[in-house]
């Protein structure tokens, strides 16, 4: 399980995350579950302030078929973090963001992981083709050297 | 139940609070669990930050014996908010935050209540005086017409 | 601040409540934040249980414009919970439950609250009557003894 | 993204999940958070139950240092869940769960995962060997056919 810690110079969008008291779990630092609530609300505030996203009306929203996260150092409130984001997969309805969390500050990251969209009609909830000005948005976030992976569908 | 809408001026400390996506609850706005957490939060904040109060080694900590909340309009993910502050009851052991739930920019609040901090010893939990550091802190944001209620104990 | 512990049979309907690990804060046991949660589910399973209430697909739904909770004992995971029903107040559009948390097995409540909700259609959130089938449940709650506060409305 | 759906006979051990009203995020369906929460409880409840861990005494406890979940089909508050595990890797001081959430009574996984635990010190947070009535209760929900990944350290 070699894991590779990761800078921030490798993110190329940053969100600021505000940690909660309950975020704590009976250990005293973040519970493993609320990073990815910061992964999921970093990738949403991504499309909301880059490409205009509204989750109450869009009529094409992203839904979550998998998700990741490594953890390498505890963080706890009341630390201040930040969410870096970065692009390494665009497919033609799914997209793979990967993210990082960073204490505010910090050149290496606590916690690295991944999360898909893929997205679909609200209502039917079959794939559709990411919509064009959410897909320019995240050509600005693209990883230098993508990932050799197979590209998402 | 004739509610007071209560405005930003009746407030001494404001703490921003961020939303996050799982905020929202299936009728597409803050659940309202989730206002609590925000009240937690702020004044946990409070104590931290104008206090040096921290959760980790404080050997004396604040337990909540009552909170309350009156929900008077929506808010949701990713409104950006603000809790408002001020003490209306302060004992010797404990104390009672009024506080109050800002849409950014908004004076009058999204919903108001309140929260009751006991100090205890975190060892044995029994009530202890509130250390002279936060009673200090609690003293600059003591609000200027204390309700008649009963005192704290 | 006295507050009246109050015991099973006070309650008209019972619902198991499970603790999750991160229910519990830093200080070892469930977050005042959690409470809420713990009534909210509770209250929707009674109307899901008994009233054949859909929340994906109702047209009238119930939403909270208040809430409370004092807390008189610590509960913590892996306690098995049990949360009590019983209305007081049963008004046009709007009840309030009286709720309480119970450890398992407990004749004295953990902590006690009540919760109101206030029926509105989906669309317009207008206050409307309750529902026919959802008042009928609701009545074989009634507290014995109606607390002699105002009415909701 | 090829993935194999997941039977109910490929998990050893079970635990009942409750589902919450504010588990279900604005598209109506359990946010993808929340199978985290899932996760967590299921795994400690598993040493609960099976070793009698107690999460509040315990000097040797499991921390998470990697996590990972597919989505394949939705569930949501009100549904009934199960959590399926089994374990298919077992070093000295760390375990490898596969877990599985189930719509109570579906023979195929809605969601399929892992979750890794490292036992440490309390205090000092230094690996150390998972206790024997631990890794007894372990032992008895291996998977038959083990994965041929490297074995956890």
């Amino acid at each position: 399980m070699s894991v590779t810690i990761e800078t921030r110079d490798n993110y190329k969008y940053f969100h600021p995350i505000q940690t909660r008291w309950n975020d704590n779990d009976m250990y005293g630092h973040v519970n493993n579950v609320i990073y990815y609530a910061y992964f999921d609300t970093a990738v949403n505030m991504f499309m909301v302030d880059n490409a205009g996203f509204d989750p109450h009306d869009a009529t094409v929203v992203g839904i979550c078929p998998e998700s990741h996260c490594n953890y390498h150092k505890s963080v706890a409130y009341p630390n201040k973090l930040e969410a870096g984001l970065r692009i390494d997969r665009l497919g033609n309805s799914s997209v793979r963001y990967e993210v990082a969390i960073f204490i505010a500050g910090d050149e290496e990251a606590a916690a690295t992981g991944y999360f898909v969209h893929v997205f679909v009609d609200r209502e039917t909830r079959k794939p559709v083709s990411i919509p064009a000005i959410i897909r320019s948005a995240m050509e600005t976030i693209l990883a230098d050297t993508p990932s050799s992976g197979g590209a998402a569908s």
